[in-house]
């Protein structure tokens, strides 16, 4: 008992955690903003809670995660766009209530914290929250002994986001007879990426650097793309909306994640009113036909699982609905009409 | 090719996963209050983010993770306590700054999802938020194949607490010549686990079932104590805090997490102020010592890593000492002088 065991011994290293901190804390200060009244390092990041200009304050916060998109990372070595999955992903899931967003916090687990590879996901991050007017607050990161295997990590956020009352999107105004809206998505956001390796990696045998004809790019890359944020185009609607005045109010958001199609747009609409969706009224992308080949995927599962191209769906009255085309980069995929659930027709 | 490849068949049940959301809806359900605005189920959590009677609101905000203490939930099977560890530890890590919780949401990611596992960790963490006056809004439920060993899951929680700024706890007024009070923590609380299992597990040779007449209990069980929130104690001084005409003030409260003494108290120091730290004044839990001959740690490396039966740190005025014992359940453990770091004499 002469030899002396230390929490580095125990694959903890409390310095490592400190270099990547000093990363962390650089990335992080570039997106602070006047209401930022913290330093990384504090024990609880600090925000202004004043909202001057609003009548009554909602904030709307949301958590998520990144999924087996991860192993995208992980099989490419690319590891700063993850980062800005996740921040998009809260953003658009808050957006959808109406909010904006106001500060972001991560979560960064990892069996051997290598600091190159923390620095990157922050950096990924951060980006993100810069480009979404958002404060990356604060956040943890574990370096957890045989927890993860060599090189793996998971990565959740967490976001908070503020909407005046009155300017809440909630759906509620949803009736029978009107538009519904798809604004594109650039590949499969977060999701359904467990069933995307095992078709493209198990049952087609491709590699993260194959190149397919279809695709235009690699299979890593194609499944790497970012998710995008869809506040550059809604947000210079949010203040307009609950205004009487305005011309085309949105009724109703929802963004395409975990459950697709059929989960996700249920959420937002009131009892009694369905959707009818009009396949080919959009550009599917390639990528979820050459899925669907491979594995000959029902077309119910397919729009159970992924977006089918569709970031997120806009609902509005049909009166204001060409408005809205002309500020919003999107197709007319469907109607609402009466009933339940998601149809595809 | 004629076999069809459901979402299911790579590893995914959303069945499963709405399952499980059945039952944390539930348990979350049972924490709202009259500021929560929305259900579970939405994309966002809404929440009322008015503060009337507040000067100047500042939100604090934290995220945390449970680290391998989750190894003890795995081994033992005991589920319902590291959802409490993971809220009170967030609650503590906000109350330093002075700040009240508000509400918390929580990352849960597992490999394959069992909705009872799920059920029970969220039953632990709605307890806990309930007992904090805390909601639980929302959340993250991810079913992650390979990502994560049968039966092992990871777990991140984030919280956002209030405090009027007049309010704040932050360390700027600590001089020379201050009070440094300890109150005591039950156990490891939520760090140096790793360390912890391998010195019993590995150098010890013993099991989560060993008995320890030291323990008095067995090792699984002294390692899972639950991490207790300091807010029972401490919320009815911070609404005194700030004013003037209060007789013992808080100046500084550190929560004594991941870094142990030596990382943690420092966070809160102004330059120019150490802390010197008398052992033998406060109770250190025979499990601090029975680790330290099992490993042969080093006292250093000891006071950097684990509590040593401290959960926080208290910093106050030497005329405020006498009330702030009277009020707080807690050991004089030391003083501020001039320097640098901290010193455990």
């Amino acid at each position: 008992m002469s030899q002396s065991i230390s929490y580095a011994d125990a694959g903890v290293s409390i310095d490592n955690a400190n270099r990547a901190v000093a990363k962390i804390r650089e990335y992080a200060r570039a997106t602070f903003n006047e209401r930022t009244l913290t330093e990384i390092g504090s024990f609880g990041g600090m925000f202004s809670g004043a909202f001057p200009g609003m009548d009554d304050p909602i904030l709307v916060a949301s958590a998520d995660g990144v999924g087996t998109k991860l192993k995208l990372a992980f099989e490419t070595g690319i590891h700063n766009t993850v980062g800005a999955d996740l921040v998009n992903h809260c953003v658009n899931d808050i957006l959808v209530q109406g909010a904006r967003p106001l500060f972001f916090l991560d979560y960064f687990a990892t069996g051997k914290l290598e600091p190159d590879v923390t620095a990157a996901v922050v950096e990924g991050m951060a980006r993100a929250c810069k480009e979404n007017g958002c404060v990356l607050l604060g956040g943890e990161t574990a370096e957890m002994p045989d927890f993860y295997p060599p090189g793996e990590y998971d990565l959740a956020g967490f976001i908070v986001g503020v909407v005046d009352k009155p300017k809440v999107i909630d759906g509620k105004s949803i009736v029978p007879g009107d538009v519904v809206l798809g604004i594109p998505s650039n590949g499969l956001q977060t999701n359904g990426y467990s069933l995307a390796r095992k078709l493209f990696f198990e049952v087609g045998g491709y590699t993260v650097d194959s190149y397919l004809d279809e695709l235009g790019t690699t299979v890593g890359e194609a499944l790497l793309a970012t998710h995008q944020s869809f506040l550059p185009q809604i947000g210079p609607l949010l203040s307009k909306n609950g205004d009487k005045s305005v011309a085309a109010p949105i009724k109703g958001l929802a963004h395409i994640t975990g459950g697709g199609f059929l989960e996700n747009i249920p959420r937002i609409l009131p009892d009694g009113v369905t959707v009818e969706i009009n396949r080919g009224t959009w550009t599917e992308l390639p990528i979820f036909g050459l899925m669907q080949k491979l594995g000959n995927v029902s077309d119910q599962e397919m729009f159970r699982t992924f977006n089918m191209g569709i970031g997120m769906v806009v609902i509005c009255a049909e009166a204001s609905a060409e408005t809205m085309i002309g500020q919003v980069n999107c197709f007319r995929i469907g109607r609402t009409t009466t009933g339940k659930g998601v149809s595809i027709v």
